[in-house]
């Protein structure tokens, strides 16, 4: 299996981190993406992503699978290991819904304040800006920390008792916030303390 | 259990049709939101729903579920019948890979054109409108419509020979785009064939 992603990168991180949660890091080959170069807008990425965006995981068979959810969704049935995804219907659920609900308020909210209300990536590459669209984005951002915060004040994470690809979702969401220059309000105490537990987790930490 | 919805709604349209797949309506109690009068923006339903939206699926615990994945996800593993979401590895990353497409390039895209460069819900409800974005949505939603043609010119369901949950989300982005006047194009046949072919399915044609 071959990942094409961009080390470093906020959504290459999230499938990292699954593949070193399940010990499976070493079952993957990775082949770099010049991003900034535009690569993954030629036809021949796009074949493999119509969404042009990293990361995408080749399996052997050719079939490529892109979406972090997806792709953390076939990683945690193939290989061993605590569960990332839930293993009834309510745990599945819950992370599903937790999983979107850190994607949308703050990963996807900190990508567009960075894309459209910063350089972004530059401008040979951000060749649709909207600065207010991007602008209304860094509100739902600080939004998003607030109601974690809320959600870390009452359970260890954050679709409940046990780790999940929510917690993935949300910790390189911040992450992301921070790259486009938003930090995190101090005040927001159970965030931070989360934040820091997770990022000390050997998948992280190394 | 029950379900907060808005008969009719896109949305909740693709948890009414996930329930029917599965021989499952009469399991849930479903309750009327008004939608129209704000009633989803109320403390009370956000504390159902950080995102003010429907629908939302209350367990019998408590437990309130929303996002439509999510929900489908609960529905798809508590009941009987053919799978929704996919039994291995693989076919569970294609139809998560092909639902987000769905979602992304086509129900969402219709959703932004229609909330925001639309008169959408009314003044009272679209308190945030960017019009240019709005338009740059119908610019992504044509070309998710065209993308998912060439799908189903190769394959009979959009994740594969099986109908799924990323058919499900398809075929009300579509009829939410009708809703919001953006017209499917009459050159593209595989996704009208598609379209006549799953719109008669029992689930939806009733």
């Amino acid at each position: 299996m071959r990942i094409y992603d961009v080390e470093n990168f906020p959504n290459p991180a999230r499938v990292r981190i699954a593949l070193a949660e399940k010990n499976a890091t070493d079952a993957i080959t990775f082949q770099s993406v010049d991003v900034m170069g535009g690569e993954h807008r030629t036809p021949e990425f796009r074949a493999k992503n119509i969404g042009a965006a990293v990361p995408v995981l080749e399996l052997d068979d050719g079939t490529c699978i892109a979406e972090c959810p997806a792709i953390i969704e076939f990683i945690d049935h193939h290989f061993e290991g605590p569960s990332l995804t839930g293993t009834n219907a309510k745990d599945r659920a819950v992370i599903s819904m937790m999983q979107r609900r850190a994607e949308t308020m703050v990963n996807d909210a900190a990508g567009g304040y960075f894309h459209h209300a910063t350089d972004g990536l530059g401008p040979e590459l951000e060749t649709y800006q909207n600065r207010e669209w991007g602008e209304k984005q860094k509100e739902r951002l600080l939004e998003g920390m607030q109601y974690f915060d809320g959600v870390l004040g009452d359970s260890e994470y954050a679709a409940g008792s046990d780790f999940s690809m929510a917690d993935i979702t949300l910790f390189t969401g911040l992450n992301f916030a921070n790259f486009a220059g938003v930090e995190m309000p101090e005040s927001l105490s159970s965030l931070k303390a989360w934040r820091e537990r997770v990022g000390a987790r050997p998948s992280i930490a190394g």
